[in-house]
């Protein structure tokens, strides 16, 4: 058995002296609070506040960064329980045993953390350990000291949003919000399933989003109706913001007839590949029309090519680690929305982007010109240190650090969280270190700064 | 008020050994006189050498990289004294005030260059401080130790390069020739208003290019005629190099008869976007072939999106910082030139990029074998610490040090050209100290380069 | 005369901690067999080991790396000795006296170090020691130390990959393997020329295929027959794996019917260029369902624009240094493949690209999750210390160490091998201690990470 422990100094630059101004930016924003305005943690957690199952049914089956590397290597997804009954003590065996996989990835980062600091874990994760590991893990999480409840007070969480669809009861709010438990968690409007007609089931969507406002969502009237009624629904439980996550940034702005005819060829069914694009292009303006109104925060997370693997997709269904990053062009494609709101000081739309060469080219350019835009931090693949490194040497230089909006941490791994936001705090004073170190930013102002990426900015851009 | 003062080893890489070097490669360059062979500099300040405004006036007003960023964050342009009248001291304060949005940004750095340098500050821009910098600013400019001349002379600029266009009668460029002063101030011919279709007042552009040049332009033969005269006059005012703004770096090379009936179209008036394309296309090979005949060194600084934000520009016109770069392609856009003249010896063509992504994937593969192409610095929003880095570390190792061509300072910011050349000799000192820290160039080798890409790379390729 | 001494630490990263734990890791790897799964170098030389001839002819004539440099800087081809004949010495004078051009280029790293450790040659390559190089190196391979069989030997080389098309007779590979010779010198299967129909001299390739195999390759079912007959031969010839160089990474799946139609175009001539590309993209999914009969591991090198100058290809030919990289898309553009065989656990589908841009956004999601993918190591332009740390960081935090193969040499070089594989075992160790430096790795793994990028993984990847 190998010993496991986290180094105090753990992702600061190797440099001594970089590393020493690290570590005194971080001592001052490690202990602050958790702002997590974007993720997909399940609110029934926090509703119900009953214990987690075992080891691999909370660390490994939900985590597709783990089974997806997994995957790749030849195990196969049914021996992990995912899409199939398995033994969890042996897929948590297989998690084990190729844990060496990780070796250099933000996952192992995590996942270390989680072993020590959540459970006292003093030994790696390999072969020799893993029932040790499944028995200490599964042990700990039938004590109520594991709640989620109690999880999220001892990971000092001020507040998280979770993601839900417009179809959504939100019934798992409401029971928080009426429980007197004092822990906040808002939800975000996600309307992609009735928005896109390309997702699955998009016309039963269409008849209950119908049901559920009492509008005639096949009717253009009716479904933009629909969706403001929901919206301010949400809003009502607590949401700040909302969430798109298209194919494409793709935005358009139709004339009034355009769009209504166009949206009777949707709910016809009897569109093309270009008028679905056209149709969520629309979506987006007509999004941020709304935005305006309600004052919810818009998000846009393009580029991802979902369930690119047909087969895996037939058998497993959405989410099982086939989404791969596309190239995604910004600059024409945010125009017909930008020509209507971009110089509006009273509307935030925040972007994420999977496409590295748009940071220094066209996001942060953007960014530093509009009004209305921010820059999402370093997203999904890139949500790692040398992602997170790249993120802020190309787009600060352009954009600076305010029209960027602290961390994300944009997962479903309750665990991790905390261990996220300190990898982000961690390289974020590693980045201003060396700025300070080069003498292109004085200590007191680096200060500031690492806070307002902890913790300042993520409030204030999501209205939280 | 908190203290400003230039750190000596600023903007060196951290480690100890590695900035020894560069402090060393430094010391040798830091003194060489500036060549600044592409820029945009009013010759009328050499001309007439009249006294600098007021701080607003000299530094923030003209300031894209400034206005825009403040912009960015909801200040009205109209505050900063842009597009409308006001109070420069109000307008200054403004900046004052949100001096921390340019945190991270080579703004701030050249910006306390000047403070420091230039007007002798101890104490940091912020809003405390702002009117002691307004008044202290604005004083020193009403003096004549802060003449145009006089601060030309100071600042060691041994040549510095203008840009106009080929309606401009470079009468400041005659005065300074005229004026029996020391100081070596060249103009470079910047034809995109009588050779983009899509350029404001294309039409009648067309027509002053005829009246100044006794040529027909409405006329293929005439419009070349035209061309070259106006090429043949700025040379005489010192020009050794053209320049080149389109959106792409598309070119062509079209029969003349084909060539003859697009311009037809074009003057016509009765063109597509396709033909303004193609014509643009076809006019970088025609200069290619001028070039070849009177000497004058190539320039092109293609793939911005010009005026991005439709409002901005109907409400202010051209050059409020909307301007965004886009993805751009060279491999297939050159091929047409490059097949005429790629081989020649005796023509140079200077390649930028905003997508930093052609670095190492196309710029620097293309200028590794063809001899007519030399590369750019890091261009505008890349012209800063990180993108300098990103320059060197993407395009030496196929291009090497002798394809590229030195620093441009590419600025209308007056007194910020010894700051910005300052910048670049020290980024480029600590890349090559990282190289010799490595083994990986010998340090006498790095004395000759660092000299080389300080002063006499430019001069050679700019025939200066 | 300047003196050359290589340094022990040279290629490691300069923080002290940081190169004292590449120093002990490259310890450990720095004395493994070469293994050498990809490259060009000549089966002729170890099936007739005769003694290689001057500097020029061995050094200078065959590495486009070396004279596309020169012939950016206006040197001739022909006054190199390339398309015609010139005098060795003079031609390399030439590149002795333009050898600073080389400065922070990996060839003048893998140059110096044949230099000295090959030659022993104690002083820089210049102007002044052109003849002293000249003579040294000519002298010494007149000697039988210098026979291409003892040098493999010295080189420690386990095994060599060469590269033939499917019309060579592979002689060579049968005299070696028929001389008791115990050097293991494998071939690979590269079927461009009678794959691509825009290769020169398709037409006639297809004729030589049908005779040397006894198919009609003017059918579709005798042409893909005669394909898998030359691939068991090259199999039993010791190939392990295939090689596809196409312009772009675009496979299809067309229905047999459809495929038989499009290949009678081709064979017709009467075929646009999209056919071509089709064609291209059907025989890549073609040839990866041959791999799960054969076992032959696939690569795929897309995305050089092969030829770009026009005029120097009509007078030199292919290979003269103007191949120059493009954009290229893998997640469209491999879908059909990966469709069919994406999920194959007996399938291996070796990656490359010349577009760094895909690392991050698209090769390291792809390989991190199909389990027929691996990722190949910096490739072509890229295969320099800059490119490898690039390749490290864009790839290793999405698709681990496990999913890429270690190190291919590539070359035709044969002198520089062991200086390549030196290199990269240096840049991998540098990276590592990066890890283990800001503790994201432990050193223990760390050790067993360095050894399988340096030997370990290349192995089992290509079935060595």
């Amino acid at each position: 058995m190998r010993p496991l422990k986290l180094d105090d100094d753990r992702l600061f630059p190797a440099d001594p002296a970089v590393r020493s101004i690290a570590r005194e930016l971080y001592g001052e924003v490690c202990d602050l609070p958790i702002i997590s305005p974007h993720g997909h943690t399940d609110p029934s957690w926090f509703a119900l506040n009953q214990p987690f199952g075992n080891a691999a049914e909370l660390l490994l089956q939900p985590d597709h960064y783990l089974f997806r590397m997994l995957y790749s290597q030849g195990v196969r997804l049914e021996d992990l329980g995912i899409g199939a009954d398995a033994n969890p003590r042996v897929a948590w065996r297989i998690l084990a045993e190729n844990f060496h996989l990780f070796r250099g990835t933000p996952s192992r980062i995590w996942l270390d953390w989680v072993f020590t600091e959540v459970f006292g874990i003093e030994v790696r994760l390999e072969g020799e350990t893993a029932d040790l590991y499944y028995d200490t893990i599964t042990e700990a999480l039938a004590t109520d000291a594991f709640r989620p409840r109690t999880l999220f007070e001892r990971f000092n969480i001020e507040v998280i949003a979770t993601t839900e669809n417009p179809l959504d009861t939100l019934e798992h709010h409401r029971t928080i919000r009426e429980s007197g438990w004092s822990g906040r968690v808002v939800t975000a409007y996600r309307p992609d399933p009735v928005v896109d007609p390309e997702f699955e089931g998009f016309a039963g969507n269409l008849a209950k989003f119908s049901e559920l406002t009492g509008e005639d969502c096949l009717s253009w009237q009716g479904y933009l109706a629909a969706h403001r009624k929901r919206r301010a629904f949400f809003a009502a439980m607590g949401a700040t913001s909302t969430d798109h996550g298209h194919p494409t940034a793709r935005t358009a702005d139709l004339s009034p007839i355009e769009a209504e005819a166009l949206f009777g060829r949707i709910v016809g069914g009897d569109f093309s590949e270009w008028d679905a694009e056209l149709f969520r292009a629309q979506m987006l303006t007509e999004m941020a029309a709304m935005s305006l109104d309600d004052g919810l925060v818009m998000q846009i997370h393009p580029g991802s090519f979902r369930n690119h693997n047909a087969a895996l997709f037939a058998s497993h269904g959405r989410d099982k680690g086939a989404d791969i990053p596309m190239r995604t062009d910004y600059v024409e494609a945010l125009k017909p929305l930008l020509d209507r709101f971009g110089n509006s000081r009273d509307f935030t739309l925040i972007l994420f982007t999977l496409d590295e060469s748009s940071y220094a080219r066209e996001l942060a350019p953007l960014a530093g010109h509009y009004p209305c835009l921010r820059l999402g931090p370093a997203w999904w693949f890139h949500d790692s240190p040398e992602g997170m490194r790249r993120f802020r040497r190309m787009t600060t230089e352009t954009a600076g650090f305010y029209n960027t909006v602290g961390f994300n941490d944009d997962t479903r791994a309750f665990l991790s969280i905390p261990a996220r936001h300190d990898l982000a705090r961690r390289i974020d004073c590693g980045f201003l270190a060396e700025l300070v170190a080069e003498h292109r930013l004085e200590l007191d102002e680096a200060h500031e700064v690492a806070r307002a990426l902890a913790y300042d900015l993520a409030k204030a851009a999501y209205k939280l």
